[in-house]
């Protein structure tokens, strides 16, 4: 539905062809093989770079039932798949994500379960904790995750980009927290992490509590994303270069980047400290600080450092 | 002696005739008629909006013990108006606000009350919650607030504005943080909610630590406004559009994401998460998300749809 | 070592002659006379005034062993002294400073000391404490810092300057949060500070987690610096007409406003206002805000005022 | 109804003639004479204590609608009855309380109001608020609550007890956390502080899960009371002689100590102390800390000295 | 190796037969019939009741990897579960639990794997996490969990129960802190639970600092048992009558009741209350409350009210 | 002055020969010989083991200004000391402290410093900060420390030993908060750390608002104290097989114990586990391990195992 809503106000795309976007699902699991995903695609673009796709593109990749289990279940794999070191998120055809599939999920929505009003709270409120699982399973892999946004990104989909650790996008993409348009508060991240993610608060509101679109550059000067591309292709040129360049790092320093900024966010600076000094205790034992220094001694880049897998 | 102190520095305004703007205490409490504000003027400019004006413009709206008092009231009243749904606030005459009125509060702050310096400071402890209370009564009301500023904002406008939710200002709008040159660290708010209301806290500390003016560019560049407008009927125009695309959605989804918004401020996002299901458990179960789901779906407008009171 | 790898990146810069700079330690400690530091030079450029300087000029200020404890006994000596009101920090020579000086701490950081893993966790724990202080130390003395950076600002630097409460920068200033490339999450500040310090957390996170440069237009824009100037000199008679505007103004109300502020960051604005509160039901009791008064009435500007020595 | 319900459990009470317990409203407020309550009797046994009786002994002092309200208002007299040092709270009658009066208020909880389950949900909340308001004004008084309890102590009783500060009961006395009986978890005060105010969260769990009675031994052995007495005239003599320990010592000291003591409940030890720290700076100015150091000198007792009214 | 150590102090356990403990998997899950758990019994005593049992008496119970694991699927079937609304720990044969088997887990502990030591530091702590999990799933299930603890609970033992809400135990039981004893400082909830579950912390951190054994009476008068039973066989006759008292009540009411209690633990007083009013503005919509309170208005125990599946 | 005070009540004591009590200042720091202190003894009584003796027994230990000072360098030096691993407390004489000596701290206390109420303020903050330092080294210091208290333990004092980690006492002791008798809150601990030592809120809010004393039964059933000795001939005996049985086990569980204790006071369940998990992925390394696990499966005592120093 949503799907249909915005169908009119996204521009053409020319086909895209991510180089080596050969559709492999390399992620082996300990417990055999996995069915692939029916909304999302998975590659391998170059080594240690795992690429995640929302690809439902017939309906713009509007999130469906399956898709809030797979995105829980793909990041649970890419957490333990030791090939991987970064992610790269980004949605398949015309736009990034149409956002909640409002068609698929009705009657989840609209025709809740229970045999009076407390136990259908008491069942919604199951449904909304499992659904901001979906978003927060991003969080919780300690491997940076780029996202890169082209065309729209609606409702959802800013929850699920604002779980990120990175914001690309192209120069006509746009962004809306469709959330009160359908007449609920957001509940699956973004009333929670947008205040944290740009620095206006008065923006923040007004997107929150206006639906109102917010295109490329304001997403830039607010801070939403950190690099405008012309295009997709140049974009995704971009984050794959990004993604390289994190990669080629020692992931015992990139992971423990990550993992100690999500903490700082949400602790005072003092127990921000506390906890970075706990977590290096034992991380500066890494091999990976000498091989590191060493190549900065001889004057090369540390990705010319071969560190193990974490 | 404020006012005087910035009368020189104040542009000259044409006369604003808002439209609709007749002078109606409109909101009915149960508890009887109220005998009208001093400092405040209070109208419905259209449906469901609220326009609170400070209202002493021969005074440059400088804060009396009245208007302390006032704006108490003021929003409590607003908060139990079931025909309230949004609420602008702007300021009558040449500027929004000189701030303080020192003169009228001189004796208050100046010649504290106390057998001792313990019984001194006892008074002004209460003295200060008291004057913090005025102005989080604008957050603690879960209807939106939109501040429209212009000319000048000094320093208890400041505090004041900073406990709004959405700000907007004139082209020829500054803004002071003035405290330190009175004396005295801001008490009132400014230095609890202005460093989470803008992104940068190199220009935070700046403007609280040497009180110099900051102008409408970069207030928006920094994000302390979200908008700026030619002048004040262009803005007071667009304040109202803004306030009737929030009245116009669903109450329970507006309010909800307004309180939601608050508590994520002052939370982890894991905590904000775990109440904002909590509380969606129950506001999902608002007839207002089948009215605007229908919208959605016969392709109008949320605004078309007629939800009930809150 | 990193003094090695940035030294062809580095612009010449002409030689600096700050008014005043004679280098005089004027901050008496009660204790008797102190030895002058090896690797800061401090020095009084006007009233109330102390400058500090990194000055390893040709190791291009890099941070060796003796600078992490000369910080502490620097600003602890800063927090005693009556006679100083602000502070200004900058860099002496042809950057800022090129970050940690790993030649001089290798074998602190690659020849930990313990019988067992546990044990070396031990020891390191208290050297990442000891050396966290290092930097905690600007924060906890309650008067202001100004930064100003010229040249580039690497590593340990951005560390320093994120407790710093104003920061300034030069047009051809650029920022590298380097400690990736070593192979470590960053762990004496950066992570805990810079995203509390900037508005736009993707921002944060691609620096830290790719280590690339920023240069002044994006500091700027960022927020991570209130001012860019067009080069050094230009920027040190910036900062201290800056640090003259806060020395002029009452010490009760400039760093009761510095506590608060580091106060508000760490805590829920209602929090925040209740501290402020018990805070102020004594300050206000100070003479100086009278005398504050007095000057405003009397149209004067507040550095007219004499306040006593806090 | 719940009076009825437990009306058997009741032992007989032999009549307490409490000595000066002349029923008189003796704290005049600023503004002008206040019309009686309904549900309470205040009087004053003894100089600086304020005694408050639940009084509706026919109804076993069950908590009705008024009673919610004047219990605001009482405690918000005391707070500003510079007369009033310490406080005594007790119950007409049989026992001390029934708990809430189930059939008074069965429309306001069982008939609740709104036009769907979400806005019903949004009166139930401003109900629920209102009304932990009337426990949450005992905590906030600043002057010290003593509270005796005899015969029984039902549901919101348990509330109310677990929000002062001192409690003493008889021998006979017994408490229960009565809420699941009645199918709801309870919600004003008791599943928040019991478990601060007892050391055994078996026990608390015990209590509230199942809804069993706690007798004296239990409740002075678990530490819910301080102390135990034979009847309910030896308890009151007891009660009075600690409130007059209480009021005879300096109010700055004793009032400032039950602050920090609920402020460090809430908060870490470092928070605790910093507050302290704060708290103290300007409350060790006062002249009770000289008069009390003198009758120390003299080897009086603390009472003999004669302290300003806070 | 842990079971061998005590197994010289266990005393002779007669045969118990616990009526209607015939062994059945009841509890059925919607994805059909599961294999039963190796270390674990489970059983439904009674209506509504859950028993679980450690079920490895040869081993004195001892928590070998597949214990580990079975803790968190069965009480997420619990969790799942409608029919069962209160759950009864116990452990089969001699003692309750000799704690870790560090014989089965001795190469996860003593033989960690990863390159290097930040490595294997990584390593362990997912290992650690996950195994915290085993015993968070107990207060993560909103059904009361009363543990009755007979013989011996040693170190894991300990963490366990902790987690549990209600803790019972016989006259010959004792309780033990193990893990300084190993060499390590217990890791899997004992210092974080047990200081919230009994009043003295010097108490407390004996039993941790020592690895003393505690007996039932230190038990009971230190809060951490609230019942003290003769022997096995009454003290499960006693476990299952408590938990039919609480399992005849309204699960809404038990269960909010139960998750309100852990946030409250783990906040402050004014964040419980608002958590609380939240939390009940839906649940107080239930019939449950209608059904209880007909239920007290006839004078009948709340046990005789049907209430809806939860 | 408090000495004096108290001196009537204070029984008499036989000289107390504790075994090995040799006076010797062994803990010999690197930076050479440190003169001894004037109000404390230090010795070690057994391997590992030092003893803190508070000893001005001719004042009743009353806490002179120079016991604030060395009571820091006494903790810091134990903090270093290698051969420490348990520090045992006691006071020397006939009781163990009198408190505040108020004779020598009075010019400091009841003179203040500072050219208006501000200012003074500021001098007490300062003040009051440096002497919480005092007892908060105590919690610091990662090694526990076991306190036996006889005779009297009076304001100060229980400041202090609501710092310690284990509390013993003889029958004759008692204990008194004692600030409000002198005019002031207590602010150097007891307030912050009494109530999360203790289970009963009751009591604490008694003990601390009317001064009364507590006795040796009370302070063990209340939990102050988990042991009471006859006298303190068996307390000492007592402390130091109790201190044995500490300083014989794994240095690093022992003292990893104490440091995630005091953490999971101050922080909720979930933060506590997560920091724990982070502490021991590097703990878990230690040899300490095997060693221990070795000696159980031996069936040895872990005393007998030898591990180094930490």
């Amino acid at each position: 539905m949503f799907s249909v809503l915005i169908k009119s106000a996204v521009p053409k795309y020319r086909k895209l062809l991510l180089p080596a976007q050969t559709f492999i699902r390399t992620m082996s699991s300990s417990d055999g093989p996995t069915s692939p995903y029916t909304t999302l695609t998975i590659s391998r673009p170059a080594e240690s770079i795992t690429h995640v796709q929302l690809h439902r593109p017939d309906k713009l990749n509007a999130m469906n039932k399956a898709f809030w289990r797979e995105m829980v279940e793909c990041f649970n794999e890419i957490t333990e798949d030791k090939d991987c070191r970064v992610v790269v998120v980004s949605g398949a055809g015309k736009i990034f994500t149409a956002g909640i599939d409002l068609m698929d999920m009705a009657n989840d929505i609209l025709q809740p379960k229970g045999d009076d009003a407390a136990r259908v709270s008491w069942n919604f409120r199951k449904f909304i904790t499992k659904y901001q699982e979906t978003f927060s399973v991003i969080e919780k892999c300690p491997k940076p995750v780029v996202v890169a946004v082209h065309g729209a990104c609606i409702g959802g989909g800013v929850d699920l980009i604002t779980a990120c650790d990175i914001r690309l996008c192209t120069q006509d993409a746009w962004f809306q927290v469709k959330e009160v348009d359908v007449g609920l508060a957001a509940d699956v991240g973004t009333l929670q992490r947008l205040p944290k993610v740009i620095g206006s608060r008065s923006l923040v509101n007004e997107l929150a509590l206006t639906a109102r679109k917010m295109y490329a550059d304001e997403a830039k000067s607010s801070g939403l994303v950190s690099r405008v591309f012309a295009d997709k292709e140049a974009m995704m040129a971009g984050a794959l270069e990004m993604a390289g360049e994190i990669a080629g790092r020692s992931p015992v320093a990139v992971q423990g980047t990550k993992i100690n900024l999500i903490y700082s966010r949400d602790h005072s600076v003092d127990e921000g400290l506390h906890f970075m000094a706990t977590w290096n205790m034992s991380m500066l034992q890494t091999e990976d600080l000498t091989k590191s220094a060493q190549a900065a001694i001889e004057k090369k880049s540390p990705k010319t450092a071969v560190f193990s897998k974490l």
